[in-house]
């Protein structure tokens, strides 16, 4: 299966006064790489028109720290798709700084419809399809 | 088991383009309440100079998010310790907008000592008995 | 003149390694306060839906750092209402931690209409009206 | 004068339910931009270290927006220093996406020496010399 990498160089203001990287921008840079990934189908917006869909937003993600990230490092991101689902997909993510491990994580998504009834997770089939056609999946 | 309360209003900025928080936001929050319950006991810089530490930082975080957050809620997380290991303790989050359950999280904590080999994480013992000395635990 | 007054905790991921507030937090704060002084008139998108515009945008900005923001400190944003012109509103921000002056700032902000040549900056009388009848102006 | 060209890939997170960039993530690529400057002089750390300092901190900022920024786009900073006094440093930032200028900003920076009376602005003469080495200034 196909992988994306998405490289994220780290600044000062990254880190919080322990000196490394404060967690939520790891977040950040996770859904920096979803998004980037999506670039050559058009990107998230022009996606998400085609699919009358407001969002491909979070249900559930999760992320295990392995090693500190320090200002000055590059973060190697590689994404791939670990499985699909009716209504969902998991993502799955690895970051290495050179050789070492430093975070992996795993996202969830869904595909965000406003109904009548509030917003409800849209049938993933044409989004998944637009991705095979790139090469992701 | 004691419970700490932390509110957060929900501003604009925290906001993306789908109209909905961006959810690495959501984690920035969970990190205030964390901070915030440390706070009785001094702080976390007076935490770590006690305990010689550089920070109590993260192994492992998850999050499951229910219901969109919106520009103007105030999001009301209560935390709770889950369980002290002898290296690590784990944090659950539960947060409600009014009524609403929007968005459940655990963190893993652990106490960074710098040593010669790099991080190490340090007993939990004397940090478990600050807190509950504050009623946590 | 009306004066809106706006509280922002400070928390320890808002610091950098040097141990103080990380300066573009500051501006997530002056935003806050903005956006909070639109609440009794119904918020910024309740309001941009009645004016017909994207935003209420920024076109210049500047801050002035007194003293140093730390983890624990509360500041209290001081906002008002500096001077209306036809197509822009100039806010100024004082901000203090207890006594102590910490930061002031000045915003320009502009209605944001989208049109058949892009951007344009929209009349902001209605805005105004909008604003004298809740006390501010 | 050199000039220090610095690229920020712009991503949906930094985007407001406007969808455009939200003003604060503009300060945090300048400051990017400005640590950017300080890596083939060894980076932030290691300069503070070597000039006894705290921080190359912030003591007055602005910025004026041209151009909405928006998602997908690539942000080129041009920084270059416009003036140099005994105890802060004036630098100018240019962005533009292609040709099209978005925004212009100006630091004052300081070197902050934590004394007895609290932090004070030290001199930048070292500095300086650090920086033409490398051939800014």
């Amino acid at each position: 299966m196909d992988v994306h990498i998405f490289s994220q160089p780290v600044t000062f203001g990254d880190c919080d006064p322990a000196g490394i990287v404060f967690y939520p921008n790891v977040f950040r840079w996770v859904d920096a790489a979803f998004h980037d990934c999506l670039r050559p189908a058009g990107g998230h917006a022009a996606i998400c028109r085609r699919l009358g869909a407001v969002g491909l937003g979070l249900i559930d993600v999760n992320a295990r720290f392995r090693s500190p990230i320090l200002d000055g490092d590059r973060v190697d991101l590689r994404l791939s798709i670990e499985s699909w689902g009716q209504r969902s997909v998991s993502l799955a993510y690895r970051a290495c700084v050179g050789d070492k491990l430093v975070f992996e994580a795993r996202e969830v998504r869904a595909l965000f419809i406003k109904g009548d009834a509030g917003m409800t997770a849209g049938d993933l089939s044409p989004f998944r399809e637009m991705m095979e056609r790139q090469g992701h999946g």
